[in-house]
């Protein structure tokens, strides 16, 4: 039972409109969609309200239906009253599984019985989560990177007692309001791109423990390398270009033996005392006196050029593909 | 001894003009510099120029001072000629010790005294290529990211007998014609660069290998979420973000317990035929019919995009630091 096709949701409710949940209620407005929203925070609609309005001018930026309104939203107090005539739940609440919980039990009694439940959750698994629900079936992962309303990617996962249809429509549904939704098999720890993240903390807070090189000289080598590279096209697709006219297969049959020597060889870091005060040491040093909010400035201001350019590039090269089609 | 003030190179040689050499050919001619070079191939000097001309465009839509001229290029018949009255070489030979080791005997009794000899090696250790030269204290590595024209990235490291003003003056070199240098202060297995991608693919790889997810999903993943991150800056800094408020010691102690309980899950795949199979079929069915030349003409006019991109935003973030310090 689905609540409509998964290109005609309207109505979505946001539970949790902190960092995350604010973010994403900036985006759904942005595409359109009218947003009911609930935190237990006093204070939380001032708040939430004035961080859409942050958000908003880089979401026009990027580009805005007519239908998009940033006052398209309302504020219950209660998530009973939030979900009530939705058509789809992204939750957002605290990363542990009592928190969860408890807001499913306080919402179950105004969800609609055919609404999909998606939670933002980075480490908990869905099988826990959906566990004793009414309508286990419609809950479904959906998980977004910082900050939803700019960075496109969401992992979708179900559970195992989430229907293999929800999972679809749940892909489906985020890829028509413009989001790039990417389908795990199957629940591991950190999900798929935090898996990946994490094997890349590993080797960068290695190279500082061991005194290989500087926090700011970690951090310049990837943004100035191989992170450009990664924003165009992913790891495996850049390895293929690497291996030349023979790609994929030559790749791995020339550079294969140096990757696996390499692995053999990468770091253990243990977030030690020691390592803790190089690694905050370190990045004070970068910073060079920008604070926190003078460096998310910077990180939206050149995120939102990288993905404007990124759009018109990739517009381009699909008109190119339909004019030589 | 070294060859002049490194903000005044005037003449460098090129030695391997293969896609390495070639790519640094155009890159070091757009900064205004005389390249020349040497490669063993027959028909290498038509190839070169060819290359040089195939990469001009994006290097004039980047910005090319007016000295710069793609023309300024000699190729010589053997590399003792090449290096005759240069400052700097930079050496991009196969990546086996006997190939480097013959160019390097070939050339000692062209080179100069006080020119400082750079290595592009992504493999091999300075510390063992120095061994038994003559003045073995100017031979430094400078390793860049493909393609060198376009990436910004140079890793510089010295080997035992490395002469350290040497490596100050490579780092200063790359900087003064607008690379980004970074300073590695051991000799490692991959460097420090290619170590951060190997611990990307391992769990790009092991995604795959062990059916979490699509190779198009894996590449996806991170090109729509965290690579578009690391674009514009890189881990450490970003995971500093991800703190709030409370910037890195907020992050480590919130998130550093599970970023442990991840390391500990990361997968470690070898690539066995069934493992090289799925990569090879993945990457086939991502491409959907585009051949390599048609996805590094993709990649570099995206990366193009990117790069001019951020450097109109991050010349305008320092106009107004400028403006308001």
């Amino acid at each position: 039972m689905l609540p409509c096709p998964p290109d005609q949701v309207e109505r979505i409710a946001v539970l949790g409109t902190g960092t995350i949940g604010a973010s994403w209620a900036a985006y759904f407005l942005s595409r359109g969609l009218t947003v009911s929203a609930y935190d237990p925070m006093p204070d939380s609609e001032a708040d939430l309200r004035r961080r859409i309005e942050a958000a908003w001018p880089a979401l026009e930026q990027l580009g805005l239906p007519a239908a998009a309104d940033p006052d398209r939203v309302t504020v219950h107090a209660d998530p009973a009253g939030a979900v009530r005539d939705v058509q789809a739940v992204q939750e957002n609440a605290p990363e542990f599984m009592d928190a969860k919980l408890a807001l499913y039990e306080a919402m179950e009694p105004g969800l609609p019985d055919d609404a999909v439940m998606i939670s933002s959750s980075s480490g908990l698994i869905m099988s826990e989560l959906q566990k004793g629900r009414v309508g286990p079936e419609r809950y479904v992962l959906g998980h977004p990177f910082n900050p939803p309303h700019l960075i496109p990617l969401v992992e979708v996962v179900g559970g195992t007692a989430t229907d293999p249809a929800v999972v679809d429509w749940t892909l489906q549904f985020y890829e028509a309001i413009g989001k790039v939704a990417i389908r795990l098999n199957k629940e591991v720890p950190g999900h798929l791109v935090n898996r990946m993240q994490a094997a890349i903390w590993r080797e960068a807070i290695d190279a500082v423990a061991t005194g290989l090189a500087s926090v700011e000289d970690v951090d310049r080598g990837l943004a100035y390398g191989p992170g450009l590279r990664w924003a165009v096209m992913g790891p495996h697709l850049i390895c293929a270009l690497a291996g030349g006219e023979g790609g994929m297969p030559n790749y791995i049959d020339h550079f294969g033996p140096s990757i696996e020597r390499w692995w053999k060889d990468l770091g253990t870091p243990t977030l030690t005392p020691e390592v803790r005060r190089k690694l905050i040491e370190g990045v004070e040093a970068e910073a060079a006196g920008r604070t926190v909010p003078d460096l998310v400035r910077e990180r939206d201001k050149l995120l939102l050029a990288v993905l404007g350019a990124l759009g018109r590039a990739r517009d381009e090269l699909n008109k190119e593909k339909v004019a030589s089609g």
